[in-house]
């Protein structure tokens, strides 16, 4: 059987999901637990009710709604993404994931489409991570990764706690943080955020795991001096040795492995001024690769580094590693539910590994994960200039629908 | 003759004026047209009265005193710096150019010496431009290189202007900003703020000129991005070709003059995210040399440079010059009126030239001028960590005074 989603209906439900925080660019600015979100949780929850749907809304605001199966004793299928957006973000990331499930469990009720396992859709609690860190934060407690006093003790910029704002948007449920029974698989579908599926001409991207990840941020400390009468060879200038890290991050991404990224995202240098040399120079590292052991190795080799860079220059360093997240590999099931799907509907389809994070990989650590991915145009995300055609979107929603649909009448 | 100041009145009389605006690390904050500027000016003034000099206080705010010479004919001989300070600074950088040319005309009338010429000392308004910019203000109006309703009009950060600050207080006098007559010369003793003298063991740097000088930024414009979801070869990431200019700005002055120095002093990046890909990179420069050519040389280079530095990256760029002093060469017979001085005291001297700028800058656009250089220990300077000791302090003003005494009787 396959089924296919109402393409204009589609469309005009995630035009229906950007009003809710959007911007005169036309983009989105829905940051977690703004009222912006509050409101399109109100949307969503409406949707629910339409659909007759069983709601939960748990202890740290994940909104989840539950379409019976017809076989009680078949364990559920989790379906969805995030309706918060980056400041100043796009329309498609996050939200095409929770629309698309909106859509398959319409089309179901109109098709008189009955599935031997329970289907449930959730809008997982701040993925961004942008106002409250960490992000994937709903998702993190409810697979048991963040502890959920910890995650209510954080504070926004302006100290603003997370539970209290979560209290005053009225999405802090009475559901405990955790899957109640076990579930068959989790499906998300999320825009690519990466140029590789436009670029090799493909429909949707199968998703088969999250590349390694370390974050990190070292400091240099030089000697602070007038930048006319300091002669060049009694200088130990932080700003020289910040850019010459910065450079390295550039280069060992090419002798790690085809696949390494590297990443400096940020610099700040003291006193900052045209006509001082710099004391103290800070620069952060961000390295992705498919395998664990290629990040280990990068981060020796950037410490190494550090440490010749230092002693070139006569500057002093800090370095510290402040996140390291290993890959997540997506489970075969799941992966081959989806190009199934993808080839019954005649789409190109393209495997690969997902740069960023996703909730799906918190998924991956308590049932069967997949996930599906949409083209994103020129790569761009987390801007107003983030895009999707609606064909794109329509194609990526369809092979998530019937992996979904496949699974669920097995 | 070679006269003597006194050893300790010196010391006591550095002390007595770094009470206004100390700090509780030993140093000063006596920014222009502050409360701390003005009380350490009302003490200047009690202490010019006390000398029964003639006083005059120009419409910027500069403070002259002249003591009167004997040939009514002979034009008079200018000396003195400048008692602001940078935000928490250091209480030799000005105050000792100024404080020795009191010393020298309380030792004349204490020993009686008349001569010939008059001996003016002055004060000259914001040196440091960390307030109000320019800097050089004071000495800038009077020697005819900036407008004095210019100077009046600008602004400091929190919107106050110069004139109202100076007005409050109590220092915009009467006089026009401008010499009245013609000068015999100028003197000033300032502290080296760099290392040379320290490193090669001299007591006294006789000053030859001002090094020539280029500030300028240059922003380059890349592609913002997902740090963990763009190939590297995908990329124009505006850090990438700021850290590029960084290391070329170190390079080149080693290729220009071994005199040439060259910093980067600030960069900024935007977003500034760990991990997102700099969408702009601004980055300073701030290049000295002896030579006018090679700056234009240096500056040529970096034109080109950043035209190269784009092309590889594929980011692109704007470039701006903001400022270009050419160098200063001081008097022959200042000079050497400064070495015979050192000399006859048996001090040994460095010939040098000044990398930073200041009020004699302009000074000898208008008259013949000499600057002695007092050693700054480790060339620290701008912080409360600058240091001369006080021998070197009486050195310096000792040296100062004759060269001056040499020429007022002359």
């Amino acid at each position: 059987m396959t089924i296919r989603l109402d393409h204009d209906r589609l469309t005009d439900t995630m035009q229906e999901q950007a009003e809710f925080g959007k911007t005169p660019e036309g983009g989105l600015h829905r940051v977690a637990l703004s009222n912006a979100d509050m409101e399109v949780r109100d949307w969503f929850v409406d949707q629910l009710q339409d659909l007759d749907l069983h709601i939960r809304i748990d202890k740290m605001g994940n909104i989840f709604g539950r379409r019976p199966g017809t076989n009680t004793s078949a364990p559920p299928i989790l379906a969805g993404s995030h309706l918060d957006s980056q400041p100043n973000g796009g329309i498609f990331d996050g939200a095409l994931g929770v629309v698309a499930v909106l859509e398959l469990l319409r089309t179901l009720d109109e098709e008189n489409i009955r599935t031997a396992h329970p289907i449930e859709i959730v809008n997982w609690t701040n993925e961004e991570g942008t106002r409250f860190q960490p992000g994937l934060q709903g998702s993190g407690v409810w697979t048991g990764e963040f502890d959920l006093e910890q995650q209510y003790a954080c504070e926004d910029g302006s100290g603003t706690q997370f539970e209290e704002e979560l209290d005053r948007i009225g999405y802090k449920g009475e559901e405990p943080v955790e899957p109640a029974e076990d579930y068959e698989s989790y499906y998300e579908l999320h825009i690519e955020q990466g140029p590789y599926l436009e670029q090799t001409q493909n429909d949707v991207g199968i998703v088969t795991g999250v590349v390694a990840r370390s974050w990190g941020e070292v400091t240099f400390y030089g000697q602070a001096n007038h930048a006319g009468s300091t002669p060049m060879h009694l200088r130990a200038d932080a700003s020289v040795s910040a850019a010459e890290f910065l450079l390295y991050v550039r280069k060992i991404v090419n002798t790690i492995n085809e696949k390494t990224v590297g990443t400096v995202g940020s610099i700040s240098l003291s006193p900052n001024s045209i006509n001082i040399i710099p004391s103290t120079g800070t620069v952060t590292w961000d390295v992705r690769d498919p395998d664990d052991n290629s990040i280990q190795a990068a981060v020796s080799d950037l410490r190494a580094e550090v440490r010749a860079i230092s002693r070139r220059e006569g500057t002093e360093y800090d370095i510290e590693e402040t996140t390291r997240t290993n890959s997540v590999k997506f489970t075969n099931g799941c992966t081959e539910k989806i190009q199934q799907s993808a080839a019954d509907l005649g789409y190109d389809f393209l495997h690969m590994l997902s740069g960023g994070n996703h909730d799906a990989s918190h998924l991956a650590e308590v049932c069967d994960t997949g996930m599906v991915f949409a083209v994103s145009k020129d790569g761009k995300s987390h801007s107003p200039e983030e895009h999707t055609s609606w064909d794109d979107c329509y194609r990526a929603a369809n092979t998530l629908a019937n992996a979904i649909v496949a699974t669920a009448t097995e």
